[in-house]
């Protein structure tokens, strides 16, 4: 879209488990709509496996071009949950055992009457100097240092932190849309549709093709930051659909008279 | 994991639907299950939106890394469909109306009784000196270039073109994996399990956490090439939880002897 917007995101989905198909991630779109009624553009997502230097490497890439980075996953208490010692190695500093989030954990697993065993203990690891991100859910904190939000990757968790996040993130102005229902498949409507865009620069005019079984049609979604810019792409889009129409009516008109 | 496969894969995704949370990607766990099935171990998947210069780098850094590069997504007939020239602008090749890609769509909407019209065209695009692959759903090609496969964004369309590739796609040894349940939570094992990891480098110990509403426990996937280097860790996995259920035995006899 030729839209500027000063609030960027990246996103970094970290697990061997979403690389072999074993899970199917549900992080991605949560985070994509949420992102969306904030008003920051989800720019690129990554997927990388448990290693350290794929993570170091993806996460720099994506701290150093948008304006916030989210991760998910890797922050359990087994062997491959490495992600707070990637996130230590990508900024350089230390990753500690942060005393608030021993705290939290030694309470709670106290009160359920479970040791608080070396495994667990893990999960209170971040780098040196990090704020945590709540999590309601099952306690084990989260993490933010610099512009990286680092979050569970089990959907409740991460959609709990992500909901702690969200309202503390500067956002731009929320993303408008008006969506225009459309009889034509996108064969009829690529061409004059590709000039519409052209001619609304302010706005990004998204087709989503649907087939009932007989024919296709599509749903024309005008997305912009402001209403005046997607009504007037909206006008000429509802042109364009008419007079499609009218040629149709006009050709078929046409081979009847041959016919005839 | 530790074990060395020549065979390497990165995918990537195209598309702003996919980072508006508008479409939910169904593709990415897809090629994940075939490629696990191919012996090809599928390291890292990027979602880049619709723009030339986003697609551009991000295939140029995935090509160069993996053997195999997959795409879904921008072959449609629309303006913001720039898959084919954004492969093209990568190879440094010119992206052209390919005459076989024509004549099979031409006979198409022939048959069709439909106009092919400049958009429909468009999806007879591609990089110059490509090879088709079929689609058995929509007819329109998609295409391979080098070492990039370049699919379409639609599942079913996907698919049948994934299912056309696969065969022909040189693999490394199959992957093979063995589950052991395991009564105990993450927190339990994580420490134990770390040093069984470590002593059997040949193979890739994954522990997927479930939760009966209850307790936890965990399913263990002992993942490898070679079946003799599973079982020899499927048997230090075993001998591990049999150890952590007599520790539990015992404390639980201690503190009973302590109470009588």
């Amino acid at each position: 879209m030729s839209m500027a917007n000063t609030f960027t995101a990246g996103m970094l989905a970290i697990g061997d488990e979403l690389l072999s198909g074993r899970t199917k991630d549900k992080n991605i779109g949560r985070l994509a709509e949420m992102l969306v009624l904030a008003g920051i553009d989800l720019k690129e997502v990554r997927i990388v496996s448990d290693e350290q230097d794929a993570i170091v490497e993806a996460l720099n890439a994506l701290r150093a071009r948008y304006t916030y980075v989210f991760t998910s996953g890797g922050i359990g208490p087994t062997h491959d949950d490495i992600t707070a010692d990637a996130v230590s190695a990508a900024f350089g500093v230390a990753c500690i055992h942060d005393p608030d989030a021993m705290t939290l954990l030694a309470e709670m697993y106290a009160r359920r009457g479970m040791e608080f065993s070396e495994a667990r203990k893990r999960m209170a690891r971040m780098p040196e100097g990090s704020r945590h991100i709540a999590n309601p859910v099952s306690t084990a904190p989260g993490f933010i240092i610099g512009n990286v939000h680092v979050m569970a990757g089990v959907p409740s968790v991460f959609e709990a932190m992500l909901d702690n996040v969200i309202p503390t993130l500067e956002g731009g102005a929320k993303l408008l849309s008006v969506t225009v229902p459309c009889p034509f498949g996108e064969g009829d409507i690529g061409t004059p549709l590709a000039a519409v865009q052209k001619n609304h620069p302010a706005t990004s005019i998204g087709s989503y093709p649907q087939f009932d079984g007989v024919k296709f049609s599509t749903e024309l979604v005008i997305r912009g930051r402001e209403m005046i810019a997607i009504d007037a792409a909206k006008a000429d889009v509802e042109d364009m659909i008419t007079s499609i129409a009218m040629d149709k009516e006009q050709k078929a008109q046409e081979i009847g008279g041959q016919v005839a």
